[in-house]
């Protein structure tokens, strides 16, 4: 790697990775850009160009962006096209956000002249894979530096004492012993280490952060309507929105009814186990409405073929495949589906609940006419059945014969 | 089917399988063997045995039988172990009761000396499938009366005139139009048809007979602690409990904090869509239980392989193949990773939510060593990770060199 | 369906389908109009004409129609991309022909005011399913006749009997017991029946009518080249062809070689086993081919989701599903990974067998410089195994420390 | 790795793994345990034990074993009852072979007091990755010593020079170039490397070493029969055989005939293609007899299962998960299925073809009463198939009626 000249970080501006700016620099001897962007962390992104300058890296090196509309709309809305959940239950909120990062961080790398990226993930989790695949997909001579594989800062102490020593300013919260590690964007809020890594122990209410809980929620459930388009939410109580804004107002919903936190152990690609607690507020309830609206316009050809793909789909998410061209052929599959995902779904809200009330579109399949109990003027021949069981059953009664 | 002299008719007790009960008899001259079955839908079983001496079947060939143990033991929990959900979310309450009648009914078949069982299902329904499929697959030979297919008893107002005509008694609340449809047993309670008909109007709260409203539902939440052995719960709080008991135990707890609710539009095995209220309180903690103990006492890769067959496994209950080759053989896959699924689930039930807040197992694979962010005493060389990467992302970058 | 008046007969112009004609006309009192197609069957089409004219059918009520390009291009070429392989072998030569049939008589309906279908498969196999659910897929109104299933004439002397006294002529070789069933169109011949009706008698030698026993076929082996281009085959021995040309150059390749003979036992969709022989002779060598391709451009995540979604795909074509959305979503996603199949694939042809021995591609992923046993100049670290392999042997060691 | 002081090597008595057996001695301070195996590659295995000696390993660390009927017993022939194939082709012969050598690796540690294995796999194949993840599930403490991604002894010369300088006689055709690398036991032959490396140049003739040329092969067919108890072969000809004793002899048959020569470019789990020429003559005739006994043996729920599973199952085999709980939990799917695969199967063996021609069973599923064109007696009503399409197409109609 000793040819390397320039590296683009992903750079949040705290401290992690504002040392990690100076040890590129001073260990490694690196022109470093910073790449920070905005995916609805929540947090302010124009801080970290005072820390990246206050670090001397000059202005054409700073990159800051606001990628929150991409983020929703080419990844975190296609994912949902597939209900996609890990292990049953996860909405994917970090997996997801990785390729879009690593996109940047290497189309940057090409405009910027820089020869290898670099990001502060550690080398014990997901992250790093994620980061990594992504970027090699999108440029196979891309160098990848992940310092935490690599210094010998292996402790918060010796970290804190590195950047003291190198002009890095430590905010005083920082000294203290943070009690969980983090990461945010539009979709969720994971928290994982220290206090949760008893798996017996419940989550503290201190590391809530993106929900309120369910007992101080509101006593009075509020209903809400999300309007879909061809598989993508678009209209929130019928008035029409953005990918982010759509979800950024669910999340605001979510948040004040205490929706989508889970505590969850899951097993990481590196071959551990995690316990993690995730708050995905507004996720869980455009996850929930997705289903909703499925449930009247797929086919159940094409409704049990998704749900026998999710698994692997997810599974890919996870593992940071997003690049991967199985990803992309079962996209492919998925996004096809979609073409009548239309119409609009009713959904209750109350104390941690997101329930589907009520669904209707103009491209339903639900009818009325074949299902009532009641007489159906001939929608439905009922002596159809006899001749369908009768001949569903054949197999198993060559077998019944053969092995009675 | 001229050569039937004798049929096993699964008889509730209630006005529809009466009418039945009699028709077999004055139309189709049969003698008629009444099976009445105990599976938990709280209703008592006894009175059916007068009502079927009072339309003359000798004592003897009155079947009345506690089933619940069998049916939680032998159906439910073998279900659970495979964390099986239809179309992502129905807990197969009514699918999985209709192999076990099925199994009695041709056992008293054989027993009575019947040559022929009859159901009451009608014929737009799933459940004729499934009871005819089972009784087909345990004696090939078997035939089959299925009244709602073959009389002209086509409305209500028909159905009541034909039993007054027979001297069946009609209860007065049976006059009046049913608001809707339902079944019952230990695992779940659904309703379906009339006023659910329109998948757009909220379900009226008259429909829910298992559940108190989560508004309605203590404003505590309580933890409970179940308990597992090689994949099913044994014992709730601490206490042993019997497979029947323990569900039974779940169902008061899932009752009073209004959990377990499902409004589903989903797609029957005949081939329309259909909507229903389900009410599945027991079996949705326990549910959620079970899969917080697979979290941290299965592997990755047995984890990943139950998710992905999952959708099959339930397909194949839904749609009546309970007793067919391919479920024993996924059975069998399910069953041999629950060998180490022992431990203690703790949930936190409140108002219609019920969250894993902790777990534990002498036979845990969660390993605070490895994942920890602190040091971890040489349990893992983050130096691995890189190796990792690089080989999975080998195929990535071959193919990124060919296509740029 | 007393509403009928007009019917699209699927129209060989055998005596089967003749006598169906006329028996729809005289039992059934329809106006028939005759659909004959070209597939590729190797029999004149055009004295169908005059059969269908002798028995009062107007020259406007005839159809008759060289499908050969648009069944190898929309149907044969699709499926092969799938490497689709019904039960591990069969290569789905009679289901794939029978939605373009469908389809056709759909059209050919909507064109001549008809408002049904008819056709000649009996009640106990699959292509009465494969017609009918590709009819009722393009319009869910239309009607199908299915004589087989409706008639008297359950034996063959009844039928040439009601043909006779019909002034049908049967041609004296249909008046001997033919020894068995046959269909064919250019991919493929499949033989059923009578003879071939006891799994252990080996086929006879008469039976086979596409390919010559390998121990006839020449004692030299011959060396071709098949061309591809995004997955479809374009040119044979550097000369590009049609679909449909190239099939049949490829046919009589196989023809000669012996190859493509395939004794199967299969398992029908309605419910019982059959016995058949088919002879695939140019799809055989096609099917290879195309295998051969795919190694050197499909990049594995690819390539092995193809293989796992493959039997489901199979199974799809198999039971008549070709127009159903879960088909047309895997298509999507097998030809999205169709984009690089291109390039030369070198076969040997000798005694039966069709063997590749040489691919080439200018988008090949295959790299010699990381394979070679040589020094590969850096393409690859084989410090990166150890890593790798201790990674994916972390949960299996987690594992086996809990479980020893 | 410094606290190991006894290994034991997969010693085979060649020069590579001579030289490792000195170089683990000299360069690494150890105590050598030698490790030679008998699984049937057709070479005398004693003469390891005078170059063991040589060498100066004591009597008691040498240990030598014929584990052939446990490899084909407990490995091929599990494996065969899946119908396994990578890629759509490949038998497995390496990848199948492995876990046991680790098994016996694992195990003689144990016994001989070794903390360490070591093994002659080179770091870009797949076999170290099967070694070390089989050594690794079994005895998670194990090391695992692989010089071949340690030492710098980078080419054929350095390697010579080293042996020559060590006192280890190196046979004169070793100082020539090899012209590819083998692998072999009772399975197969493999192929790979040097001549191979060109995917477009044929396979040269003396690269075979199992089977004839198919030209070579007798004009004359050959017909064999095999017999199958419970999904196992357990006899030829109608002689009883054990496992080994029958794929040596079914080996003997391929060779003659030619049978069972594969030229693969496959996909590595490292991430890479490479080119391989397997010979597998007594396998590919095992195999297809196998597919043969189920087609008349399997219901088709078990067939269809099964067949969807095999990718998977295949991909682990190949991977190196042999020793992985997924694995475990398919083979417990696919044993169940085999209760019934009983029965003989008859084949024409022909210059290099292996063709099914007949089979029988005392558990046939093969009902010709129920196949038969013929007059059935009523064992199907052919009215049944009405009802069976009516409610298969229902979903296809309603679907068509929405977007009509």
């Amino acid at each position: 790697m000793s040819d390397i000249k320039r590296v683009v970080l992903a750079y949040s501006g705290g401290l992690d990775t504002s040392v990690i700016a100076k040890w590129l620099a001073v260990e490694r001897g690196l022109e470093v850009v910073t790449f920070t962007a905005d995916l609805g962390q929540g947090e302010e992104i124009e801080p970290a160009r005072d820390k990246a300058r206050a670090m001397g890296i000059p202005d054409e090196h700073i990159y800051i962006e606001d990628l929150r509309e991409e983020f929703v709309r080419d990844f975190v809305f296609p994912m949902m096209r597939a209900n996609a959940r890990y292990e049953g239950d996860y909405l994917l909120g970090t997996s997801i956000a990785r390729p879009l990062i690593s996109k940047r961080l290497v189309e940057i790398a090409h405009e910027a002249g820089a020869d290898a990226i670099a990001h502060g993930a550690t080398g014990k989790g997901n992250d790093q894979v994620r980061f990594e695949l992504s970027a090699y997909a999108l440029d196979p001579s891309i160098k990848v530096i992940a310092p935490w594989r690599e210094w010998d800062l292996t402790s918060r102490t010796a970290l804190i004492a590195w950047a003291e020593a190198h002009q890095i300013k430590v905010p005083t919260d920082k000294r203290g012993e943070s009690p969980f590690s983090t990461d945010a964007n539009l979709l969720h809020t994971s928290s994982e280490g220290k206090v949760l890594e008893d798996p017996w122990q419940e989550t503290p209410d201190y590391v809530y952060s993106r929900t309120d809980h369910p007992e101080d929620a509101p006593d009075i459930p509020e209903y809400i309507e999300i309007g879909f388009e061809k598989g993508d939410g678009v209209s929130l109580n019928g008035e029409s929105m953005s990918p982010a804004a759509l979800l950024a107002a669910l999340n605001d919903l979510g948040r004040r009814h205490g929706i989508g936190r889970l505590d969850l152990v899951e097993n990481r690609f590196v071959g551990m186990k995690s316990r993690g607690m995730y708050e995905t507020p507004g996720g869980e309830i455009y996850a929930r409405a997705h289903r909703g609206i499925e449930q009247i316009t797929l086919d159940r050809g094409a409704a049990h073929l998704k749900d026998e793909l999710m698994p692997k789909y997810a599974e890919l998410i996870y593992n940071g495949f997003w690049f991967a061209p199985e990803r992309e052929m079962l996209q492919a599959a998925i996004d096809l589906s979609q073409e009548k995902v239309t119409g609009t779904v009713r959904l209750k809200l109350y104390k941690g609940l997101a329930s589907v009330v009520g669904r209707k579109s103009p491209h339903s399949l639900y009818s009325e006419a074949h299902v009532t109990f009641e007489d159906d003027a001939g929608a439905y021949d009922q002596h159809d059945a006899e001749g369908f069981i009768k001949l569903n059953a054949l197999r198993l009664r060559l077998l019944a014969q053969r092995d009675r």
